[in-house]
């Protein structure tokens, strides 16, 4: 079954909100197996739905529409779904019972201004509200259905719940679509594209397809199968055969962060972890406090912004930095060492560089330039990363706090 | 002009990722006078692209396409686009000689399956990614226009104000919308709109609307004239008439952080600050030093998330802490003037509380129980934060640095 997703609203075509409904129902219907083949975005505007809501039936056998069933002037959903259906508007007993029930709940007078709400197209049924003023249109023309529900999304989301999975289900029969997303970190989309390109082709169940944002890149595994339990076993199989491709660059699944990754690691070998950050100014320690229970891994952070906070704070030579500048392998070697001795923790990592957009000196010292330090009791490493000068100061940020918490993430692996 | 954007991606019409792409660049049009019309979101499919690229360069004058433009085998914007216009694909040596560019500044090979992003079809011309491998492609057929740009936002931000804003203003003509964001915090939006009620009647030239996203209210200001200068005029008549009756709640416009406020204002008056903080561990400083050239200002900032270095590194009694809890108003005084004693800056903040999920002791200690101090060489004072138990970790810690900020502001606005 295919399906199209219509939203409507001004605010949504002026880019006033951003539209999250098309994504939460595709998501809904894509696990059901339902292919969603486009969502439409349109402003409060009766020819411009109507022509939607019709090519859309012509399109798929399931359309959702949410948005523009309110009680004011510009909600034109039911007068634009009954152009397009080519039926006159009525009122609903049913739907204007309910509306008057709603208010009556809360002891309320029902404002004129929401009878509106109980006209509906001609043929149509309608779909229960419980948790707002606005019923839902239930349409049928053979095997093509529309449902028209409202764009408050927690109403939105229970009369989905209540009165269109259920139909689905029905329709569908067994079969069943899995998905799962595999998170890596350090490494190129075009390297990772190369390993698994064989996966990638087009056609092949499951789908599996890549997308980068902020150097994090997903792979995504989208599996069909005629049940739930054959659908678990082709993704499964694709999912561990990528992670043998490319092996601890896959750092979590779905919502997982870096610091997630790092604090099951820290917990689970009973490590702590101390910081002390220049450049970053504070970014590293708070993405491993992220986490509730950090407590128990995360002992304290230096945020040594300053010189004088360096050599005081962390015993750091002045002499040193003088000689070197701040963005320099030995005062990223002397953070980390200092800030291990002073915390008494298992690991210190260490951050300094240059996040721009002033302040670099190419060649030697570019912006982006930065270096890390990973010290335990026993030694210290840095390393040194060129981020890129074409990069802003919150993106440089971005990735030396995540680059250091890789490095950390496959110290932590090795040691295991 | 009439404009339809098409967000291409898998990932999107299988909810997987939210589209956010389509309402910045709708905003960003909106705001140059132009009518969006329309929305559309397709897959990774050669013959949807297609067909919505047709669809939409017959609906528009103006068609912008972002995503699907990466190196990887499910990346077909550039084939889509190729047959909507019946032109084949052709190497463009500008493109290629741009993506190897790329990869030489980095000092690293470009891999093979890069070349493909070289490919757009004939008769159309590249648009320059300063920021990534993809370049974009432009097409002109009389007036109508399509415009091809990555999906990874920073690269298609950039793109835009480079390549397509500029044609804009020139087919515009004379006539000019303008439009201002007024940014407050700490006022509900019940308040902010009771304010300014009568500039928010329906229909009314500027259009003034409020929305309220992470505890910051935007009042959102649009203004239509005949000419630049006419709209800039109804939008500062309006602008100024807000910010009188809402005075100090006003902290900023447009793009605007509390930080921004705090770093200009502390620069300006020639102070520093330092940093204590617990729950919120690093939040904070990071937050101070997001703005370029902060080390005027920054001095330091201690991240004392175990007791024992809230007692080593800021001289808070151990006793203090075993007796009170560490979220508690003493804690947060002795850190505040602590930080500040040690590290000789003119203010200190300092944070302590229960960030949750877990750890709250209601209902003396509930969750979301924060205190923020703030302390000079004269004194500190301490304030009581409720940000409620209903909020996730990352809110709480969120709005708490917001609260500490602000009340740094405020104190910075006193002083002046």
């Amino acid at each position: 079954m295919e399906a199209v997703i219509i939203s409507c609203g001004t605010e949504l075509v002026t880019g006033q909100c951003v539209d999250t409904n098309s994504a939460w129902l595709s998501e809904q219907l894509t696990a059901q197996g339902v292919r969603v083949v486009e969502h439409i975005t349109i402003g409060d505007d009766i020819e411009d739905i109507r022509d939607a809501v019709r090519w859309s039936l012509d399109r798929a056998e399931l359309v959702i529409i949410t948005g523009g069933l309110g009680p004011t002037g510009d909600d034109l959903t039911r007068e634009g779904i009954a152009a397009a259906i080519g039926q006159p508007l009525e009122e609903s007993a049913d739907a204007l019972g309910r509306i008057r029930a709603f208010f009556e709940r809360w002891r309320r007078e029902m404002p004129e201004s929401n009878r509106i709400q109980a006209m509906i197209p001609k043929g149509c049924t309608v779909i229960p509200n419980p948790r707002g003023t606005a019923p839902g249109i239930a349409y049928q023309n053979g095997t093509r259905r529309l449902y028209s529900l409202p764009g408050v999304p927690a109403e939105m989301r229970e009369m989905f719940e209540a009165a269109i999975r259920p139909t689905l289900r029905s329709s569908l029969g067994d079969a069943c679509m899995l998905g799962a997303r595999l998170l890596c970190y350090g490494i190129s989309e075009a390297k990772l594209g190369e390993a698994i390109a064989d996966l990638m082709a087009r056609g092949r169940n499951p789908l599996v397809g890549t997308t980068a944002s902020n150097a994090i890149l997903t792979v995504r595994v989208l599996a069909r199968g005629d049940d739930a339990e054959s659908a678990r076993r082709l993704l499964d199989a694709d999912c561990n055969e990528i992670r043998r491709r490319v092996g601890r660059v896959v750092f979590g699944e779905d919502d997982e962060t870096l610091q997630d990754a790092v604090a099951a690691l820290l917990i689970e070998q009973h490590k702590t972890i101390a910081t002390a950050e220049s450049c970053t100014g504070g970014l590293l320690a708070k993405r491993l406090t992220d986490i509730a229970g950090s407590s128990a891994y995360f002992l304290r952070g230096y945020v040594t912004y300053s010189n004088e906070s360096k050599t005081q704070l962390l015993g750091v030579s002045a002499e040193l930095i003088s000689e070197l500048g701040a963005a320099s392998e030995a005062v990223a070697k002397a953070m980390a060492v200092g800030c291990q001795r002073a915390a008494g923790s298992d690991f210190a990592l260490s951050i300094t560089g240059i996040a721009g957009p002033g302040g670099g000196t190419p060649p030697e010292k570019p912006i982006g330039l930065v270096y890390v330090g990973l010290a335990d009791s026993a030694g210290v490493t840095v390393h040194r990363f060129l981020m890129g000068e074409h990069l802003t100061r919150a993106e440089i940020r971005d990735r030396t706090c995540k680059s250091a918490i890789n490095l950390l993430r496959l110290r932590l692996l090795s040691d295991r």
